[in-house]
């Protein structure tokens, strides 16, 4: 028997509705490329994103095409937001981080129709405009300078368009959305295509007060870029809440963050660990330079919080980190390491050491651990790879089957991540699983045994990576870099080991090296590790 | 093109699923009719409400079928609402404050194969057994006396019950999950059929910060009964959120409530008007004696929230009180008056003004009011019935199309309230659309006047209503109780009147009795008052 309630579809063009009629007087604040700030309103949103709507449709594009962006977190880049998804059509947001050929790549596997383009972006844009074939290029005028012959003024689209010509899209909420690119270490980028429904629901489990606990009533200024996981889906989330937006455009610098933070009054923040490390160090450096007493709450994601620096934000300038952790594949919401409340009167020192754990999985994300012995227990200690299902977790890559192995035949996603879950459902990540180093039936963290050696005063930089081995299967190595001047051996580093670490987790052997092959974004390139040194092993 | 996200259905074993095993060491508390406390956990809730589960599948209960509760608010109704659901059966929660005559109306209507009755309420059972056909009678053993022969042992059922047994329902979100009647005064009680889906959207929009705002660590009373609108909803929301549920049984006085308040450190609790006002009168009496500082907000729906009682709570106890707007057919949270942004700094008499109105409209559901001229501005002065839309409001009733003037051709509920709406989307809700008095073209609030003639000093109760008019359609008239050893005339009361109001808003006649016809729930019989006085028209 079918219950009787209404047929409500849960879609992009209901959130901006609602933005619309409820909280149409709510302010949405940008930092332009020249620096001054930009102010209008969600009702003046709303409107010139029906107008690109309209605009959209009159170039020709129809249901299920894509409509890439090439910009920064601007006022316009959130109107495609709403104008791509409200068409039916797919927003697909490019990483103007990736290279050139990554980018190109990406635009021709998704088979964009139309480039929005920053116009400050025009030079990265031109790096790969000859590899790629679209309809249409519409250009976010900025600078004052003319835009390219041939393409399209974005705002002349606006002032033209008659938003009275298109309806918004109220069909099937499993109608893809969105579309974002992972950027894998490994194989061509994949496709990530996000439904109305999965960025609804995502955006409601963000509204929770036990989650972000976003509220119409905040400020939010979303570091995280809106070219790279729809921003943690805050471009929506603040627009269903009628949440203040402040979006800082392309300076990303602790100075020009803190400054708009102060003069917002933004009570929440959110972005990768690098812009936090980078505006701790400002704070740390200015003491009192800043007024920051509206914000609430910095959150955390995209990399593990290191504990040291949610301990110096809270210690030392009184704000609140709050970390979370997910991917592309997950909206990307999966866990949230608030404080549940039978550690709210526990030691801070054992609320820190939870605070910088992935946290508890996001309502109706389930999740479970495997290893070679199969699901893990969830005790805290025993290692097994992240599985995750939910309404907000991919299913499968846009137009790939090389990528099969990243979902389990029972239909969860593999996350490639190493963790423990304790008892009360708190994840903690390891390692990534092609870096952690299966010992004879036991699992070696790299990451925690590089933070041990780390911690010898004679060392700069460590790396540990995993040697082949007859009998054990895999065995740890390290490269270690010392700090100019100390001196350390083998046996000393081990010695300075072994009370954390049993015998058989500690390394092999130990290289002293004067640099570790580091990638673009400074990770160590493990894989090059492991192939370096293979004949190390035994 | 379809997105590739997860196709995870959103249902209520996955609630349970959730608190499990993430929230298994959370405590249930119930207060028995023995007076004594029960405790148990969130793990055991869900391992005794798979085996009722099973139990029940044993007993031939098929998908679809209807499982009727009669019962008060505790641990063994809360598994009813995860069992019967979870085997993809329909949890008919009975209203024991409806006559034995509507309910084995309902019951028979319904067509419930199985009733669960509180040992307690078999006496109330026992005026309609003869009067309905089940398959089994199902005794909630409490008092230590044997049960009925014939009936079956609730918690026999469930000792000898195999979980094992059975698989969680998984499937269609839309499937039926619960049911409550309407208690209509016209005409027979209607029966609203909600959706696992309905609950679990209506679950996730309670847990916004920006609603209800529950969270984990709060401690939840529900006062509001589960056998009417599934007490709100509530016991889904807590079980999703792992927050710890205090469930009063049979004892709704206001000294039992503040003890269970008290002792338990309830954060959070929720419940009708005359409830609080009791609680209020008792804190008023005797001021220090209960030490509720534990207690964060008390929500209030079901009835207009008086501005008085929320300005008491507040002024006098230091206790926040959330006004909520809901009905049997909206699951129930329609809207809810939070403070808005920009009310925050406003002075506190604005705030108290904005707290008491039915306030913003949960997300997704969307608002509009109409009269004779179409849809109302939202201007704050206009009045229309409220019409309403979203994913946890009725389509229709069951097995019923004599109310199918309840919906609107373009598939809007018809809520029965007549409202203005500001500009800023803060519903107040004037009058119930029988009572409103319509006349030449302009609507009179009949609750409003009432409201202004009992300000009078001599006057105790007045009643307000319309009398037929051949020029203008209807005039109000008031019915008038002057208070013990007080006078006033028709000439007075007008003058009392007259500043508040335009002439033509004025009574044309006022009647002073001795007593006015009321409800059996206190409310005035204002259908027999226009009955008894349509020959006092012209």
């Amino acid at each position: 028997m079918q219950g009787l309630m209404m047929d409500y579809p849960l879609t992009i063009p209901a959130i901006l509705h609602r933005a619309d009629t409820i909280y149409g007087h709510k302010p949405i604040i940008t930092r332009l490329p020249d620096k001054s700030i930009h102010r209008y309103t969600y009702s003046a949103m709303a409107l010139r994103s029906r107008k690109l709507s309209a605009a959209l449709q009159k170039l020709g594009i129809l249901k299920g095409d894509r409509v890439a962006t090439l910009s920064w977190n601007h006022y316009q880049h959130l109107e495609t937001y709403f104008a791509v998804p409200s068409i039916g059509a797919v927003l697909h947001t490019l990483n103007l981080r990736l290279s050139p050929d990554d980018l190109s790549y990406i635009i021709t596997h998704a088979e964009d129709k139309v480039i929005i383009v920053d116009q400050v972006l025009l030079p990265l844009y031109d790096k790969f405009k000859s590899k790629i074939k679209i309809d249409h290029l519409i250009v976010i005028p900025q600078t004052g300078q003319p835009i390219p012959e041939g393409a399209l003024d974005y705002e002349k689209l606006i002032s033209s368009a008659d938003e009275k010509m298109f309806v918004p899209f109220n069909g099937d909420e499993h109608t893809a959305a969105a579309m974002c690119y992972t950027s894998g270490t490994t194989g061509n980028p994949k496709g990530v295509l996000y439904s109305h429904r999965s960025v609804v629901l995502h955006s409601m489990a963000s509204s929770f007060a036990d989650g972000l606990g976003l509220k119409e009533s905040d400020t939010m200024l979303p570091v995280v870029p809106m070219f790279h996981v729809n921003a943690w889906g805050l471009p929506f989330t603040c627009t269903l809440l009628g949440t203040a937006q402040v979006l800082p455009g392309p300076y990303l610098d602790a100075v020009s963050l803190l400054d708009l933070l102060e003069k917002e009054n933004v009570t929440i923040t959110a972005g990768v660990p690098t812009i936090w490390l980078g505006i701790l160090n400002e704070l740390d450096t200015h003491p009192g330079k800043y007024k920051l007493s509206s914000l609430r709450m910095m959150v955390v994601g995209g990399a593990a919080a290191p504990r040291s620096m949610i301990v110096g934000f809270e210690e030392r300038h009184g704000l609140n980190v709050l970390h979370a952790w997910g991917m592309t594949e997950t909206s990307p919401v999966g866990s949230i390491s608030f404080l549940a409340k039978e550690l709210q009167n526990q030691p801070k020192e054992t609320q820190y050491n939870y605070r910088a754990k992935q946290g508890l999985p996001a309502c109706f994300v389930e999740v479970r651990g495997r290893n070679e012995n199969g699901l893990i227990r969830w005790d805290g200690e025993t290692m097994g790879e992240l599985e995750v299902r939910g309404p907000w977790v991919a299913r499968s890559y846009y137009n790939s089957t090389d990528m099969d192995d990243r979902f389990t035949e029972d239909g969860w996603f593999k996350t490639g991540d190493i963790v423990t879950i304790e008892a009360n459902g708190y994840i903690e990540i390891k390692d990534r699983s092609k870096d952690v180093i299966k010992s004879g039936g036991e699992w070696i963290s790299s990451v925690s045994l590089e933070g041990a050696i780390m911690g010898h005063p004679a060392v700069a930089e460590a790396a540990v990576f995993a040697i082949p081995d007859a009998k054990w299967q895999e065995r740890p190595m390290a490269c270690v870099v010392l700090k100019p001047g100390k001196s350390a051996t083998h046996d000393e580093i081990i010695r300075f080991l072994e009370p954390q670490y049993t015998k058989i987790q500690l390394p092999d052997k130990i290289e002293f090296v004067t640099e570790i092959p580091k990638t673009s974004v400074g990770k160590f390139k493990k894989s090059a590790l492991r192939e370096l040194y293979k004949h190390m092993g035994s």
